[in-house]
Parts: C-alpha cells; sequence; structure tokens
C-alpha cells in the first residue's frame, strides 16, 4: 500500500513541515485546519462557499450524528457526503470527547462508556466496535480511534490508568476498522489517539503503545480542555520531536490563530477547531491585527471593512456598522457574514503558513505574524 | 414628466395586466412580489442571492430601521441601498402598520401615532413629517404616505373617522415629501393607501380623496389583517376595478400564492409578504403541489428534493431527510435553504403569471395553477 502521507517541505529553523495527505475523497495540503461540521452542516454555510472558502477537508462529529439522524439513516441514503452535499474529504470524530463533554451521566468501563443522550435523555452505550461501526457507516475519510477523555486536571494515577484503557481500545478499534474494509477500491485512514494527560512520560509512553499497534496517523488528545495555554504547548513540545515523521499529525481541538501557528511550528499537519464558527456567532471576529468584537458602539458609525485589506465576500462588501446591526438584530445575515469571514481568515492563515514552509521562511512568517498583533492590538 | 407606470399588456379575460414600473434604482417588470428585509437584510439572504433568485424590488420597513439603527446613521452611512449592500429598487412602508402592530403604547391623535418601542419601551411620535423624513433619509424608491391602519373587525364610525384621518395624513404626507425632493436627479415615487377597512362605500371614498390629492400609485392597505380570505377579495373585487388604470396598484402585505394569483386577476400590480421568508423559518415549503411541512416524519429518508422538478438551488442538492434533519436541529442551514426555496417559487409563479399575460393566457394560467394544488394535495 502506498503511504497515504507526503512530506514536501521541512522548515530548516522548526519542526514545521508541509505536505500532502491522500484521502478516499482527495489530496490535502498540510498544515491543514479543518472546520467543524457537528450535525453534518458547519454552521450557517453551504458546501460550495466552503470550498469556495478554500476548505479542503470538513470534520463531523460521529457522537452527534449517531444520534440524529442516525449513522444508519445516512448510510441508507448513500453515506454523509451525500447527505450534506460535501465531496471533499471528511475526517470523523470518534464519539469520546462528545459523551465526556455533552451528555449527562456517563460511566465508563473496559467494555466502553454508557451515557445519555444531550438530546432526548436516551440512554446510549458506545464501544470502540461502535464507534468504528458509525464512522464507517457515516463514509468518513479519517476514521478516528475511540479514545477516553480526561478532564482537566486531572490525577496521575487516573491519567495513567485512563491511557491503558485508551491503548486497549486503540487496539480494538484497529480491529473493527480492519474488519470493516472492503476487499478493494478507495479506503478510509485509521488515526490513533495519544492520551496521558499532562504527564509527559504517560504521553509518551501512550505513543509507544500506538506505534506498536500501528496507525495512517497519530493525534493528540486530551489538549486544550481548559489548561493553561503555556501547558498545552510544553506537552506538544515534549511528544511532537517524538511523533512518527512518516505519518500525519493531528492535533484536535485546537484552536486559535496563534495555537495553530505554534502547532505547526512543533510539526502539526491537521487541526480542527469550532473557533472560527462559534466565535463568528458571537460576534467574535479574527483579523490580523488582532480581534473586533463588533457589537462595541466603537463601530456604530464604522464604515469600513472587518479587516482592511482582507479580501474576503463579507469585507468586499459590507461595513462594520452594517455587521454590528445584524449583530444587535440577531440577524443570521449577521452570522453567515461573520462565519464567511472567520473562516478566511483561518484558511488564508493557513495558505501562508504553508507557502512560508514550502519557501524556507516559516520562521520570519511566525515573528511577523506576531508582529503585526501586538503592533495594532487595540 | 414622464409617467413612472406603464401598461404592456392587458389579460382578455380577467383585469390582469402586465406592465414595467421606472424607479430610482431600475425599471421592474409587473405583477411583481416584493421580499421583506425588515431590518436592513431579507432574513438569512445575501443581496446577490436575492438577485440571483430574480428578486427586482425589496420592501424595507421604516419603523424597524427608524429605532434601530435609526434613519440618520443610515443617511450618513450612504443610505439604505449601500447599507445593505442592495443597489436595485427599494419600497418603505410608511411605519404606520408596525406601530399598529408591534409596539405596545399606542396613541393616535391628528398630529399623528406616539407609541413605545417594542425593542427598549422607549417613547417616540410618528406623524407623516417624520415618515417623510425618514423614508428620504433611507434613500427609499418608492415612499408610502403615512396612514392609520385599523384592526380586523373595526366598526364603520371608527373606521370612518380613521379614513378621513387617512386622507389628511396623505396630504401632508405628499407636502413634506415635495419639499424634500431635490431640484434635480433621480426621484423616488409616492404612493397614496386606501382605507375604509371592509366597508366598500369607505374604500370607494378613500380611493376618490386620494386620487384628488394624486399620486404616482396607488396601495390596498389594511387588509390581510385576520379577516376571512373571501372577505379581502370581495373588497378588492369592488375596489380594483375603480383603481386609476395608469398607476401602478399595490395590494400592501399579501400574500398567499393563490391570493397572488386572485390579485392579479382583479389587477394588481404589486406585492409584498413575509410569507415566504417566515414559513421558511417554520418549516412551511411552498410547492406547485401544495404544502410540505418539512418537520413531518414522512420525509424522515426521503430522498428526493422539496419539490420534484424544481429548478432553485436547494432542490438540485438537497434531500426532503437532510431538510429535515436541519429543521430538528435548528441549523441556520436549513432556514438558508428553505428560504432560497421559497423565495424561488414565490419568483417563479409571478414569473410565471407575467409570461401568460404576455401570451395572453392567464385565465388558463389560473386554472391550472388550482389544478396542480387540488390533484396532489395531500
Amino acid at each position: 500500500m502506498q503511504p497515504a502521507f507526503k512530506v514536501l517541505h521541512s522548515d530548516p529553523m522548526s519542526g514545521a513541515r508541509s505536505g500532502l495527505l491522500e484521502t478516499a475523497h482527495g489530496t490535502i495540503d498540510t498544515p491543514l485546519f479543518c472546520p467543524v461540521g457537528t450535525a453534518a452542516t458547519v454552521k450557517s454555510m453551504t458546501p460550495i462557499e466552503l470550498s469556495d472558502l478554500g476548505v479542503q477537508m470538513l470534520l463531523c462529529n460521529s457522537y452527534h450524528l449517531y444520534l440524529r439522524p442516525g449513522h444508519g439513516l445516512i448510510k441508507r441514503l448513500g453515506g454523509l457526503h451525500r447527505f450534506m452535499g460535501w465531496d471533499g474529504p471528511i475526517l470523523t470524530d470518534s464519539g469520546g470527547y462528545q459523551i465526556r463533554s455533552l451528555s449527562a451521566l456517563c460511566e465508563v468501563t473496559d467494555d466502553g462508556v454508557s451515557f445519555r443522550s444531550h438530546i432526548d435523555g436516551s440512554l446510549h452505550r458506545f464501544t470502540p466496535e461502535l464507534s468504528m461501526e458509525v464512522q464507517r457507516a457515516l463514509g468518513s475519510d479519517i476514521v478516528m480511534v475511540f479514545d477516553e477523555c480526561l478532564p482537566y486536571p486531572c490525577r496521575k494515577e487516573q491519567t495513567e490508568g485512563s491511557l491503558h484503557r485508551t491503548t486497549r481500545w486503540a487496539r480494538r478499534s484497529k480491529e473493527a476498522f480492519e474488519k470493516s474494509l472492503p476487499e478493494a477500491g478507495e479506503m478510509p485512514l485509521l488515526f490513533g489517539i495519544v492520551q496521558g494527560g499532562f504527564y509527559e512520560d504517560l504521553r509518551l509512553r501512550s505513543l509507544d503503545e500506538l506505534c506498536e499497534i500501528g496507525f495512517a496517523g497519530y493525534a493528540l488528545g486530551g489538549l486544550s480542555v481548559g489548561e493553561p495555554p503555556e501547558l498545552m504547548l510544553q506537552i506538544l513540545e515534549a511528544i511532537s520531536g517524538r511523533l512518527p515523521p512518516q505519518q500525519a499529525r493531528y492535533l484536535m481541538g485546537v484552536g486559535r490563530p496563534q495555537e495553530l501557528v505554534e502547532g505547526v511550528f512543533r510539526g502539526i499537519d491537521l487541526f480542527d477547531c469550532v473557533m472560527p464558527t462559534r466565535h463568528a456567532r458571537t460576534g467574535e471576529l479574527f483579523t490580523r491585527f488582532g480581534r473586533v468584537l463588533i457589537k462595541q458602539s466603537r463601530y456604530l458609525e464604522d464604515d469600513r471593512p472587518i479587516e482592511p485589506g482582507c479580501e474576503c465576500f463579507t469585507c468586499r462588501h459590507f461595513s462594520r456598522a452594517y455587521l454590528r446591526h445584524l449583530f444587535l438584530g440577531r440577524e443570521i445575515l449577521g452570522i453567515r457574514l461573520n462565519t464567511i469571514h472567520n473562516l478566511y481568515y483561518y484558511i488564508e492563515l493557513m495558505r501562508e503558513i504553508r507557502r512560508s514552509i514550502a519557501e524556507g521562511r516559516f520562521s520570519r512568517f511566525r515573528q511577523q505574524f506576531y508582529a503585526m498583533r501586538k503592533e495594532t492590538e487595540e
């Protein structure tokens, strides 16, 4: 089998690299940011608008789609790509994180996790095998192993027990995944998830155990769960150099623009986060010069675009004053225009990152990224 | 001065006619339906999407824009067209209807109306002069006189008193409007509003008084306010033949697809209504075959488009099952896709009406319109 991932350029001054990841629905450029389409929709956006922005891959949530409308229904309707009208690659998470963060009850045994639906309180049970069944029914291009997510902070003994469970679940996930594959045709990829909380030695042990099982890519899970940002970078620093260099590396659920830059700096290839879309809905807009909180009265009669110089649809057509008006009136168009701008900002940031790596000037790009924010932060 | 309105075709079998209405922002085809952009946005839609659908003119609400963000602000930012990014014609209502239907307090004297804002309870006073000031500040292409709207039912004596007040306000509106006009350049049009409740003699008296003052077009107000549909048609029947034939006729706030057909049948040229956009948000979809209530469980696994054969963006890309899923999840994309379909239905209906009038077969079109709905109504 051809390796799915190929490094094209490595930055001489950092761990940053650019590359290509081949999936059943097309090849993507890395480092890449994936917008989140929780319930088979990136909130407020059509698939065509996402393509036009340059979005290459989406993350969808197995937990949500399992509960509503159900993975069986989506499978009967031809799979998630057809259901939501997106024919690019889709990465699905395993459900573990949402079970922990959204459901009322959550009982973990070695077999799996029992939980109550956040929608109607009904009782459900996820196992590694069910997680694989769900993700395969959806037709995911990148399938994630079922893992246990811990809150922050968490004692070392508990973290260690959970780590071993995650390893056992990773093995069961791989077995179930492999059984589910067709004889021939386009194959999905299975990624392992490194856990181990905020203990470096546990993180490295988790990584060793996963590498022994063997996956098409490796993700870092259980980060960005409420810890101080510097703690995440510390763990990333410790672990990233040890990740297999020939496979894609995915930092799950991250994050802020500076975290993307720092992740890339430490060798990360893939990111996902609800931040650009969620912040759009609360009127928090990203720009190269810092954040714009659109509800502020300073924008009342401000005829300028969100980010002067930005070439997104929103900035080319609408003023801060109009966007503020839409926001205060809770108008859907305001959410749409904010989402378009924020996603454009993220996509463009990653595009510039890839370009700077290819041209051997990522470290300079990183310096400029901070300088521009500092100079003008209001 | 050139007359703004020109009849092109008159249906031999009914009062229906097609024509052209010239405004400062372009010429529109009649009969025309105008979507409502209450707060300077047709909910969930961008201006480009509206143009692409074939929307030719929008209605915006003076009451809402006066309260938020304020007509002065919009004027300082270059007017409503620039503020919302729509360069086609805009018709504004006078504020009278919303004051009646939305504000808590509402005290009417001969001078004007005192009311409390539905947003923050603040006290305001609208007069014919202020209504003109607001609409002129917005830069409206079709300005409506300030009128008093009555609820249904309403006693004859009260209706009569209100009618005379509306006539006096119409005169004051015209005086203030004319004073506001520039020496030269592109001119907005001022329309009178026929009131008189559900009393035919009062309606005719109102019309006579307005014609004496003289307006660029005549609207029927105070209809579709909760009365039985046949009562509205009865009033329409009585009054429509008496409306000046050389000027545009506008049936305000109407309505359902069959009401558009019946309005055109009786000689109406312009319509506006929140129905296609509001119903989109509650999952009530219009089709040639009748309504689709997208939340119904019958659509759970329905892979067909909302309306088989429909060429709108939504029907070309998404299934009823997906739209139902989005609706149940209260996803913004669901509202958008429903709105696109409903507006397309309305725009396409009016396009077919205009075509059938031009080809002298409107009465047959009207029969087919009902036959198609009856045959398949579920």
